[in-house]
């Protein structure tokens, strides 16, 4: 019969869904190029030399619906019981209409780290809430916007003690009734640094002996116990107190500030974010005032705007890792912002009166469930306690617990005969009667007398959540509305494009998202037997094959849970190596100048001495440079730490020169991965001499950004380094854990996993290649009006490039930040700023972005050019001009214009829409202001009702 | 210990998330209102004499994680089979990225009726979109914006033929080869119209004797075939051509406008929209150019807005039943508006490559099991097909059905010897290999070779979606954005209270919408075994029994799938009652003209003769004037037709004496529920002498308006009527069926369910007595600037109130639509205008708007008579101010500004957001303009070109 089939495919993930440019659109730009097609492209840009030797492959890429189904079939592995395990990860209920409109929202999960808070005020307000919130638990002056885990939030403020601590002591003391996994970081962090860990009982601390300690409060066997006495020892010594605390505590008890702690950490988990088998959640720091600048992470503060309106940023940046380099202390970067907002938000939701009340029937329900247990003679510890209760029963420890799994529950192993619980928002009479069952009692859980089991002593004696955002209306109408009215003020990937440099913004699409939300992921706590955890185990095996396959490890290790972390986990992997090679003596690190910001943080971190090595006027590493450095310090080479394709956006063709000169003088090579973007499939770093790297799996591998995190840094090394990976933080073999959870933030992983199956290997090459395709295609449409610095040999970008605004500075007195600004009148989020070449702007587009809105982008930044070009040519004044003025508000077109430019060329600038313009909320933000008058907490609101007068 | 419990409830859904005014901002409205509290405010309001006797009781309120709980528990009582039933119902795979960014996002969902099209450009555009794609299949030239389904659509497409056909015939002809529920429900419209419905085989028909004829291709068992010679005939006989065609099919086959159909419908379900159950889906309906005054259901249609820029609005809405009443004859209403938004954005994401595609897919895929049966030996039938065939299996019809259900699939059963199997989208391999071991066969689907059983004079020859928005670029990341600036161009729920009154847009909470995505209720074939189906059975039965306890009927039908259609089957019931009772004659009707707008349209559906009975002053029914009429019409009154509380917003203390006015004349009394939601927990319809009650669950019980759709109007009865409820679409006992599915659109129910069970019936009254305080504080807050018409007795207005605009027409020459508009400005949409009484607002808040919102509303609505207040003074132009002007837009703050008011008061008026301010994106809309120039399909991309210049 007549009948034309059609070839095309409609399922085909990668190249209609997740790859931007059409085939059409790929031929124009073709075209632009002066190339015939991809191939040669690719061959221009990367050089045969490193180019891999078979293609990736794993088989038939599966469409969105093959995805799903086999997405369940993995999940429904995961067998979802109710753990009282505590330790830190607590059940709790996520409010639907936080899971759907922020959890589940692009404009939420798809936004970038709030670095240009013009377009960025929805989410500050959202951190400052969040920010407000802990400071006001804690009962400290000011708080960060979160940091990865609690465990590392320990280790943090344990370097953070020794920073501004004025003992000289060298010790840090950690009570024994923290959670293992706290304790188990702590001292993976304070070895490379010298610190001595001294673990004990709090009543043996010596405060003359330490520089600071940890308290755990609750301890993780339940006991509550006042720490004034011995903060105010401590300070006596000039020693710091650490108080780890649960924010769900301290809605009823004392909290640590008023106990004189300097510096309180601890997980926001149990507040809306579901356990997920670990992460990701948001741990928080609290500090006094006095400490603000030691302390690491993120903090947003207020502001103002060039017109005086008030203005959120991220504030102290200077104290910055990305700023001090090899002076910061701390690597810390990405943070776990998404989270953050969710914790917030539900302290939003609920406010004080809502907290105060879920916290006091998780306290009712354990008193109940304790009175129970001592009605049948079991014996309780400790007496007083808020959630977590602990019984000795002896020989019968491995039955009650087995008998626990057989009612549907995990409880917790303590010791050889003891059991721990812990309960939470989610535990039911049920529960409760099921956990009595697991004893071999009958009873049911109906006497609902309120009873306490806390100290008078303890008993909170402050208010916290006055401010009025905990004090609105709590109709989830209002709610949506404010939620919606805070998306709406920022500019995400789900309006337009985030060309930014090194940060790889590309789609998270819906079907690698939907999974996260799935119970059989998000509801298993991360100490579970092994056996409920199949599906996790499966897929976590599968995704590292692949991993492997793509980057030419042998193994991979999931814990850490930022690019930073994997960073400090590959080093530390390779200290360890050192270590039992009888090499423990190496701590020399060479870095040259092209690598990424944070490597010399982390070589800080792990006690190693940075060695800069210069780059060429290529910008590519300059070998002589190298050579000599590491024959210099050949005795101590301990690795060298490269960014490959460098941070200057070029393949260079001597990395594998550069990865023999640091073998032969003994030393390791650290591949940073967060250029991974343009290698997948055409090039592996295992194969170019590395042996560690860290893979970012929210840029390459399409986990969202969320505002500032969560990210996911795995490090994938060379067989010889696989005894020397993270071990489990609760202990096993290899070198110490880096993470509280064993996989790090595993319910990201299927997003990562799903981005691998609907791709497959030809896939994944081919986003690769049209990465590099789309920078190139940039890089050659701004040719002429701006300089590309650094190019390959045959005049190529990798997968971003870097242009050049230094001169304009001189001939306009435009800034890079001006013509960032600017691009926010575009409708766009600026490319990377003054990174890593100060004055210069660095361009990524990713291969997610189609050739309709690079050319929009285009057009913004030649139309910049030619405002520039008016103000060089004398046309339009030098200090009042639609750069400088930049961005333009609404409240811009609604006062007065008296500017030498029409609205029409002030607001709406190529690139911008028209219909669908973004309006920055506020105008240009003052950083100075800011840091100078700092304000970290949410202000009284009758400060905006004088604002908005 | 000293320890002060909290009170508060943190899991209360009722008062802390649905019930819009906190307990404090309550007190403030009491105060307001010179009530002590709400009861006394509820004794003002609502007679005793219509109170109900008991409070709502169904035990205690669920939290929301009680309801997921629950929710689980029913919904894995539905299995989930491969439904190869077809009949009209198709497996299809929704894009992820549609259901995350539509069908899960409020800014989609909680939109209304684009009536204000100012603030609906993003969804007209959509659904403009879908429009284009149903002209573009179908071959015809005018398509509306949907109708509730295929079955209804069929029905509608009759009584539209009679309307315009030549023909003076009374009967209709159907194709014995319609799917079974199309012929169902076209036989009950036809007989209270007397048009006699004739069954048979095409080739049987004489087209003389009908004024139309319905097709269904390809027919329900898989026939295709060409209409074209019997079109003609129909033609030459002066009658009507509609041809119910599957848009999956039209992708490959030839359309039936190329047959010279001149009307067609049908299902757009497959395009993505899961089955449900039965529903909701989108029908549609096209036809040619001259008919489309004639045609049923809302139309898109371009104009320009005042400044000449291009504007989308509905067209044509002079033939709608709400400006026509006693002349309507058809009552569509609601539309499926969100169904045929993602109906629209499936073609739009597949484009016509992927659409055909798709389609040959699902041929081949049935071609290959055809052989597979055929080589066995079965005799598979008909010779040409698309997706369907049958199977004649003898004596092993049975066997068949049950292996298949072993197997895992669901077969259709035809007549008493055959098996029909319909393919789809979802149709894998292993579902043609598990449908051959069905018949025993075992066979590997392994031959992939192309082969087609198509008639070559069937196969398409035009191209079809050649607009330039079903050839975007595919991406995810852009169709993400496309679908985000739509969203943003809307104003919906989620940014702001739609006061608008009969309408009831309240929360609809995150909660209650999850899940209706679960594929437990969305993948279930409407006629599946029912034992497959028993989650749903639970739950409608559950639902029902609350809905009797509500209102005080016996018993309740879900099939109508809107509230217009719920009145049409409580007629039709009451009609077959009379019949049954020897009173077939009866068919007189009185509807006091302050009753609902659909109401007499619907009476002339069931052949009824409308009798308009007066209002008295204060716009309660003229009760002499109804027992006037009542009494002239006794042999042959049918029913009353009333609204309680009456349109007017008030509860008439005398409504039990109409109604037993009515019984005393024989007739039964029909309640509209539409303002039910001042009712619940206070006042049964039922107890007030009602014999039939309508419920809007999109109103009253928290389904989401769609943007204008879906809806569901079941209908409770007196027990007496049981007996003649609608029957099941594919037979049984009863009266005609209304829809084609026996649920009407089930996979809404489980949202009722779950306000419901979270309200618990105290939490029901509850909202029931804050709509009431919400609409008086309101009346309150307004009077003086404006009059507040019908109030009751005591002053109070019931959930609504209605204020009369018409004296500033001649004070000031200011126009209820000048103050909808001037509304737009300060954030808002604007109550129901005029209507029921022209030149007034129908303002109904809802119990879920806070006390600030309603404020906002309020200053907004002071401000703007203070506007009026200056035009009647002479302080500003009468015809260039504020008022006039409105909306006012971006583009008028960007224009040079010459107006006698300031950019800042054009654009900023009370009420308005400074930051959040929603922006329309055009100034007023040209409804004259549009009407004259109708274009209702996408124009060519070149036209917006030369728009945006």
């Amino acid at each position: 019969m007549v009948f034309e089939p059609t070839n095309y495919l409609p399922y085909d993930f990668a190249n209609r869904r997740h790859i931007g440019p059409s085939p059409a659109e790929m031929a124009d730009m073709f075209a632009v190029l002066g190339v015939a097609d991809l191939d040669q492209l690719i061959a221009q840009t990367v050089p045969e030399s490193i180019r891999q030797a078979e293609p990736l492959e794993w088989g038939k890429a599966l469409s969105e619906r093959e995805l799903t189904r086999r997405m369940r079939e993995v999940s429904s592995k995961n067998q979802v019981l109710t753990s009282l395990i505590g330790m830190g990860y607590h059940g709790t209920v996520t409010p639907p209409a936080i899971q759907r409109n922020i959890f589940e929202n692009p404009a939420w999960y798809t936004a970038y780290t709030p670095y240009q808070p013009e377009i960025s005020q929805g989410r500050l307000e959202a951190l400052l809430n969040y920010q407000t919130m802990i400071c006001d638990l804690t009962g400290l002056e000011v708080a960060n916007a979160s940091l990865l885990d609690e465990a590392t939030a320990c280790a943090e403020a344990m370097t953070m003690a020794q920073r501004v601590a004025k003992s000289k002591a060298g010790a840090f003391f950690v009570d024994e009734n923290c959670h293992p996994q706290n304790i188990s970081v702590v001292k993976t962090r304070a070895e490379p640094l010298g610190i001595e860990v001294i673990v004990g009982a709090p009543d043996d601390l010596d405060p003359s002996a330490v520089f600071g300690a940890l308290f755990q409060y609750p301890g993780t066997y339940g006991h509550v116990r006042d720490f004034t006495d011995l903060i105010a020892a401590l300070h006596e010594a000039k020693a710091v107190a650490v108080v780890s605390a649960d924010p769900m505590a301290l809605c009823l008890l004392k909290e640590p500030g008023a106990m004189g702690a300097d510096i309180a950490v601890g997980s926001t988990q149990r507040f809306g974010v579901p356990v997920g088998y670990g992460g990701p959640h948001a741990a928080y720091m609290a500090c006094r005032e006095d400490y603000k600048r030691s302390m690491p992470g993120r903090i947003v503060g207020i502001s103002i705007d060039s017109h005086g309106n008030r203005a959120y940023r991220l504030a102290l940046q200077t104290r910055e890792q990305h700023i001090r380099r090899e002076k910061a202390t701390s690597n810390v970067c990405t943070a776990q912002a998404l989270l953050a907002v969710m914790a917030g938000f539900y302290a939003v939701f609920h406010g004080p009166d809502g907290l105060k009340a879920i916290a006091q029937r998780i306290h009712r329900k354990t008193v109940r469930l304790a009175k129970g247990l001592e009605a049948a003679g079991f014996k309780v510890e400790p007496k007083a306690f808020f959630d977590t209760i602990t019984v000795d029963v002896g020989l019968l420890q491995r039955g009650v617990l087995q008998a626990a799994v057989r009612e549907g529950i995990n409880l917790r192993k303590v010791g050889k005969t003891k059991v721990g619980i812990t309960l939470d928002e989610r535990t039911r009479p049920a529960t409760i009667e099921a956990v009595w069952k697991a004893f071999g009692l009958l009873r049911s859980d109906d006497d609902f007398t309120p009873e306490y089991r806390l100290p008078d002593a303890l008993v909170r004696q402050t208010s916290y959540l006055q401010h009025d955002v905990f004090h609105m209306n709590r109709a989830e109408t209002e709610m949506m509305r404010y939620m919606r009215r805070l998306a709406d003020r920022d500019l995400a990937l789900d309006r337009a494009m985030i060309p930014l440099g090194s940060c790889t913004m590309k789609l998270n699409s819906a079907a690698e998202m939907m999974p996260v939300s799935w119970g059989e992921f998000s509801l298993i706590h991360p100490y579970v037997p092994k056996d409920q955890a199949q599906g996790y185990s499966e897929l976590i095996k599968d995704l590292s094959d692949k991993l492997c396959q793509i980057t030419g490890y042998d193994a991979f290790s999931m814990q850490p849970n930022s690019g930073a972390q994997g960073e400090y986990a590959g080093l530390s992997t390779i200290a360890a190596y050192h270590k039992a090679s009888g090499q423990g003596h190496r701590n020399v690190c060479l870095i040259p100048v092209n690598a990424h910001g944070t490597n010399p943080a982390t070589a800080s971190m792990v006690g190693w001495k940075v060695v800069p090595v210069k780059c060429n006027a290529r910008g590519d590493i300059d070998l002589d440079d190298f050579r000599e450095k590491a024959e210099k310090h050949s005795d101590a080479l301990a690795a060298c730490m490269i960014t490959y394709p460098s941070t200057h956006g070029v393949f260079e063709a001597a990395v594998k020169e550069v990865c023999a000169i640091v073998h032969e003088h003994g030393g390791q090579v650290y591949i940073d991965g967060a250029n991974m973007n343009a290698m997948v499939g055409l090039s592996r770093p295992g194969d170019l001499g590395g042996d560690v790297s860290h893979l970012n799996l929210h840029k390459t591998f399409c986990i969202p950004h969320g505002g500032g995190g969560p990210g996911m840094g795995p490090i994938g090394v060379k067989a010889h380094l696989i005894p020397h990976l993270p071990q489990h933080p609760l202990g096993g073999k290899g070198s110490g854990a880096v993470s509280a959870a064993p996989f790090g933030s595993p319910s990201l992983l299927p997003i990562s996993w799903a981005y691998c199956l609907m791709m497959g290997g030809a896939g994944l090459t081919q986003a690769t290649r049209v990465a590099i395709l789309n920078a190139n295609y940039i890089a050659t449409r701004l040719e002429g009006a701006f300089e590309v610095l650094y190019r390959g040999e045959e005049g190529r970008v990798a997968h971003e490039c870097i242009i050049d605004t230094r001169p304009f500075a001189d001939s306009a007195g435009v800034t890079v930040e001006d013509i960032a600004k600017r691009l926010i009148d575009c409708g766009f989020h600026a490319p990377t700023m003054s990174w890593p070449v100060g004055g210069t702007l660095m361009i990524e587009p990713t291969e997610s972005e189609t050739k309709a809105e690079l050319d929009r982008f285009c057009d913004a930044m030649l139309a910049i050019r030619d405002e520039i070009r008016a103000i060089e040519e004398g046309k339009i004044d030098a200090d009042n001009n639609p750069l400088k003025n930049a961005p333009h508000t609404m409240e811009d077109l609604v006062r007065d214009w008296d500017r030498p430019y029409s609205r029409e060329q002030g607001c709406f600038p190529p690139g911008a829409f028209r219909v669908d313009k973004y309006w920055p909320p506020v105008n240009r933000v003052d950083n100075v202001y800011g840091d100078r008058h700092l304000v970290c907490v949410c202000p009284p609101m009758s400060d905006y009702a004088d604002a908005a007068e």
